[in-house]
C-alpha cells in the first residue's frame, strides 16, 4: 500500500496541494509538482526488514511509490541495479571504498527506465493514450519501451543529429520518431506545438511529477545496498538533473522513515560537459537559477541540455549537501569510459566516464579523502555510443 | 559454502572423477567435464527460504555454485534477470501464462555473462593470466568484460564478418581481438593454434566445466521466480546449446534439493535458424549426435554454430523432456524481434525473436495448450543487432 497523499509545488509557491490521481503536469505557477507521502504513517507501518524477499526492481519501495491499491506498475524489471565495488580503479585512485552504480543494466540500457516506468504507469492510470517526450536519446528509448509494454502510443522528439542507435531503438518499440533541428529544448518546443492541440500526454522530465519518483529510487537502493548508510560522495552526470533532485528527495524520505541516521548525507557532485555546463556556471556564480547555455555540444548526448527546468532544485541540493559542480572535456569522458571498461569491465556511456574524470579532479584537488566512500553513477551503457570510441 | 565435490565426464566414459580445483578442460576421453555436488548434504543443509534477502545475482545459489570458502566471484551483477509476463503477446497467441526471460539485462547485454562470470572466477583461482575464447560475438564481449574486472588478459577470436558492435565492445574492455575467416568453429581452431603453445586458458563453452554452472542458474531462477514450479514449456534459441544443457542440469539439482516436485519438468524446445540447424536435423533423424552444418549463415550470430561439442547432451535433454526442435527463417526472427519490441517493450536479439517465431508454429500445430505456462528466452538485447532492423 502506498502512502502517497498529495502533489505540491516544488518551489513552493503557496498553491494548495492537489490529489495525486489523474492527469498532472506543472503547478499553476509553472514550476514542477512533487509527490508527497504521509511519511509519519509510513514510518510507523513500514520496516526496512520487509524489503528482504521483494522483487529486485525499483517497485520494491512500493509504500513510497506512486501506485494505488489494485494497480499494477508498467514494469520491465527496472532498478535495483548492481553497485559494483570498483577495486581496480579504487587502487589507482587510492580509494578503497569506490563503487560504480551501474545503471546500464536497466531496460533500454539506461537510468531513464526508472522515470518512465513510473510516469507511464501513472499516465496509463490517468487514461492517456498517446504519450510524448523530447529527449536527447535515452529518455525516448525508455518511453518507447514502456509505452509499448502498456499498449500506448509513444511520440518522441529528438535532435536531428542524435546518434543512430537511439532512433533505431525507438523504431524497434514502434514509437513515432520526429527529428528536430537544434537541441532537446527545441525538441521540447516541437513536441508541445504538435502534441498540445492533440491532447498528447507530455512526460517531459519534471513537467509531470512521477519521473522524479522513479529516479529517487536510486537513492533508496544506495542506502539498502550499502547496509543502510549513505556514501560520503555521489558523483552524478547532470543533464536535466532529475537524478540529483530525486536522490535528494530520497534522502529526506529514507531519513523520515528512520532507516538511516539523520544529518550525514552524501555530498553531491554534479558533472557536466565543458561545452555545456549551465549548472556548473550557476554554482560558481552563486546563482539560484542557471542561464541557458549557448552553442551546447558534447558527445555525451545526455549532457547536452542547455537549460533544465529544475535547475533551482539541482543547485539547492548540491549546496545543501556541501557538494560541488565540475565540468570535464569530451576527451576526458571518452578516456574514462575506456578506463571503466578496461579496469572494471563496466560498459559506460560518456556520461559515466565523465564521473570518473570528475573524480580524478576531486582527488587531485585533495577534496576527497582516501577513506571516503564514493559512488560514481554510470547512468547508461556504451552500446549506443560505440561511435565515440572508434579511434 | 559450496557443496561442489568433483568433476565427472558428461558421457560418462568411466574415467574417475577429479578434484574441481585447479585448471580443467575436457575429460581424457575428449568430452566435456561436468561439476557435481554433494546433493544429499545440500538437501539436508539448504532451505530455499534462505534465498530471500540474498543479492539478486546468479551467485545467490552459492551452495551449488563453483566457489570455495574464502573466494569472491568475479561479478558484474549477472543473473536474476526479469521474467516478464508478456500479457499483450499472450493475448495475441491465446496464452495467458506467457513469459519472457529477459537476458538482455545482464552485463554485456546477453546471457553469456553468466557462463563467463563463473568461468573467469575459476580460471583466476586456477592462476590463469590470459584467457581465450572463440565466439560468434556475445561470448567474446562477456569474456572481455569479466577478464577486465579480474585484471586478466582476454584474447577473443571471432568470424571476420561479425557485426561491428561486438568488436567495438571487446575493444572497450581492452581485449585483444582476432578476426578469422570462416565461422566460430574456424575461430576455435585459430584460438587453439595460437594459444596452445602460449598456455592461454581456453574458456570455450563446455571445453571447461564452469560456463555450464553459470548457465544453469537460468533454471534455478525460473523455479524461484515462478514460485517453485516449472513452466510447461521452455523455448530456447540454440547455438552451442549450453543453456539447454545447463537448465537440464538445474532441473536435476533443484529436484534433488526437494525444492520442486519431481517428474513434471518443462518440455524443452530448441530453436535454430533454417540456414544453420544441425540440432533440428539430428533431432528429426533420431540421431544421438549432429553432423556439422554446411554453409551456415543467419543474421542471428549466436545461432551460427555449425557444430556444438555438447550436441549429444542437447539432444538428450530435448528428448528426455518430451520437447522438440524447430528451425525458423531469418525473416521470421526479425519480424518477431520487432513484435517483442512493439508489443512488450522488450529489446530482443534475433535469437530472442526466433523463440517467438517458433512459438507461433507450435501454437498453430496445436502442440501448446492455452493454459500452458510458456517461457521464451530472450538471450540478448537488440542493441548489437540494430542493423538487421534497418528496413
Amino acid at each position: 500500500m502506498s502512502f502517497l497523499s498529495r502533489l505540491e509545488c516544488s518551489v513552493p509557491c503557496g498553491a494548495p496541494p492537489c490529489d495525486p490521481r489523474g492527469s498532472h503536469h506543472l503547478c499553476s505557477c509553472g514550476m514542477p509538482l512533487v509527490a508527497r507521502y504521509d511519511l509519519e504513517a509510513a514510518a510507523r507501518a513500514w520496516r526496512r526488514e520487509s524489503l528482504s524477499g521483494r522483487p529486485p526492481t525499483m517497485w520494491r519501495y512500493g509504500e513510497l511509490m506512486p501506485l494505488f491499491e489494485g494497480e499494477a506498475p508498467v514494469t520491465l524489471g527496472e532498478g535495483f541495479t548492481p553497485l559494483i565495488h570498483a577495486t581496480r580503479l579504487g587502487r589507482e585512485l587510492g580509494l578503497p571504498a569506490l563503487y560504480i552504480k551501474d545503471e546500464s543494466l536497466n531496460p533500454t540500457h539506461s537510468f531513464k527506465a526508472r522515470g518512465l516506468s513510473a510516469a507511464v504507469t501513472r499516465a496509463r492510470a490517468a487514461g492517456a493514450t498517446t504519450l510524448s517526450v523530447p529527449s536527447a536519446g535515452n529518455a525516448a528509448n525508455a518511453l518507447a519501451a514502456y509505452a509499448a509494454a502498456a499498449g500506448l502510443e509513444a511520440q518522441v522528439f529528438m535532435p536531428r543529429d542524435v546518434k543512430a542507435p537511439f532512433v533505431r531503438e525507438c523504431e524497434l518499440y514502434g514509437a513515432r520518431v520526429t527529428l528536430v533541428d537544434g537541441l532537446i529544448t527545441d525538441a521540447g518546443r516541437a513536441a508541445t506545438e504538435r502534441g498540445g492541440p492533440l491532447g498528447w500526454y507530455d512526460v517531459s522530465t519534471l513537467k509531470e511529477p512521477y519521473r522524479l519518483e522513479g529516479k529517487k529510487t536510486m537513492g533508496y537502493e544506495l542506502a539498502e545496498q550499502l547496509g543502510w548508510r549513505w556514501p560520503d560522495w555521489i558523483v552524478y552526470p547532470t543533464g536535466g538533473g532529475t537524478g540529483i533532485v530525486g536522490m535528494w528527495k530520497a534522502f529526506d524520505e529514507v531519513e523520515a522513515l528512520g532507516w538511516v541516521p539523520r544529518g550525514r548525507r552524501p555530498r553531491m557532485v554534479s558533472v557536466q560537459a565543458e561545452t555545456c555546463a549551465p549548472i556548473v556556471r550557476a554554482f560558481r556564480e552563486g546563482a539560484a537559477r542557471a542561464h541557458p547555455w549557448e552553442n551546447a555540444r558534447t558527445c555525451a548526448d545526455g549532457l547536452r541540455v542547455p537549460k533544465a527546468i529544475g535547475d533551482f532544485l539541482i543547485l539547492r541540493a548540491i549546496r545543501e549537501s556541501g557538494g560541488t559542480a565540475i565540468a570535464v572535456s569530451d576527451r576526458e569522458m571518452v578516456r574514462d569510459m575506456k578506463a571503466m571498461g578496461a579496469l572494471e569491465g563496466v560498459s559506460a556511456a560518456p556520461e559515466g566516464g565523465a564521473t570518473l574524470a570528475a573524480l580524478r579532479r576531486l582527488r587531485a584537488d585533495g577534496l576527497i579523502n582516501t577513506d571516503d566512500c564514493v559512488v560514481l553513477f554510470n547512468t547508461g551503457g556504451a552500446l549506443k555510443y560505440l561511435e565515440v570510441i572508434g579511434e
